[in-house]
């Protein structure tokens, strides 16, 4: 079967297609160019050098999200279009389990971070168990300098990761048990959730492009204020 | 500074461009098609995305094997083209090490592996100590039984990479001490040439590009045959 992976929930717009568990081709660009502007042209370009059509795919893995609001919604709606035209089923993978195969059969505790702005980062932690990539916690917002106290306090290795990374680089940089990963490793790769929907295709959790919704976390910042001004609103009128 | 990396030394075609320490792009294909045909396209089409040209290029990694004997070539003609006309260095990078790079913090000895037929494979060992790549022994040319043999009576853990694990998958899937690789790291990726390319730089290890030629290890089977020819012709004379 083959698999077409898409990730768009950072600056980096990322495509691959998997061949049973072969990587025939993946794409990754890195550029402040939206993904509204590079996603399509990825996708048309890889299909051209590896000879096959949208007719082959037999599931998208798409990465559903903590990261960036809007490129979220771009991948979310690529990959159920595709999915509809077609009529196939999409196995969605969260961006932090998907960096974190990225530093795969890694040594210590791996904590992919991707900013959540307003100094926090959506985050996680990882270990591989028994050749097996598995969380240690929950998904969840933190502010940058709260993780950072956690790292120094609680663990004896810590690979960092994710975009958020360079964004906070002068507060993880001095930290004696940080590792943290070349570029080559740190930012969004499709092949990883490529491999990721593989895994669950195989456990048959898999989902009709329908019920393919990005997962935010929390609110965006347009509904935060919205709400806020209805709130207002309300206490004006009482 | 930005660097373009090249790997043609496997059926896998990768090129990658890296800004100082920040991929910018990369570009896998894993399909039968020849590196004659797929290499040039690749790189016209991730510098178009990418919206750079050759003349943004500062230095070319490639990698000069060992590998396949026609790839290295395709990949050195090109690099050297390239890195001639712009008049730039080129940095030469080891396909074993390469690979070794996409296992990145890993645990265990690194064992990246890569077809030299006749039942061989070009091999090395590697491990991650203090953060960094250290290899372990030196490139060498091996038997694969004798590789199996040596992996089960003297390493805890080994990490099996590289092509030619797909190819000798029956002795090595049962290996208690074995790992292998997913296919994402499996393959060779262009973002470790270039993130080796800029170690090498930063050490000034770089070449003109009159003096790259490609890593064989051993004689190609034409020659072979062909100083064999030689040799019974002489014998023949006598």
């Amino acid at each position: 079967m083959k698999i077409l992976g898409i990730d768009t929930s950072s600056q980096v717009g990322t495509v691959a297609i998997m061949e049973d568990d072969k990587l025939i081709g993946e794409y990754i660009i890195n550029t402040k160019k939206t993904h509204s502007q590079k996603l399509m042209p990825m996708i048309d370009e890889i299909f051209k050098l590896c000879e096959i059509s949208i007719e082959d795919i037999d599931l998208i893995g798409l990465c559903i999200g903590p990261g960036s609001f809007t490129g979220l919604r771009i991948g979310a709606a690529t990959a159920k279009a595709l999915a509809h035209v077609r009529n196939i089923s999409v196995a969605t993978i969260n961006s932090l389990e998907s960096l974190a195969f990225n530093m795969n059969f890694s040594k210590g505790i791996i904590c992919p971070i991707m900013d959540a702005q307003r100094n926090q980062v959506y985050t996680c932690k990882y270990i591989w168990e028994n050749n097996t990539l598995v969380s240690v916690e929950d998904i969840t917002v933190k502010n940058i300098d709260s993780l950072v106290e956690e790292i120094k306090e609680r663990y004896e290795e810590v690979v960092l990761l994710g975009e958020a990374v360079d964004l906070y680089k002068d507060k993880l940089i001095d930290l004696d048990n940080v590792y943290i990963a070349p570029n080559s490793h740190k930012i969004s790769r499709a092949s990883s959730i490529c491999e990721l929907a593989f895994e669950k295709y195989k456990k048959g959790d898999v989902k009709n492009h329908y019920d393919v919704v990005p997962y935010y976390i929390r609110k965006s910042q347009a509904e935060v204020q919205y709400e806020e001004r209805l709130k207002r609103m309300g206490e004006n009128g009482k």
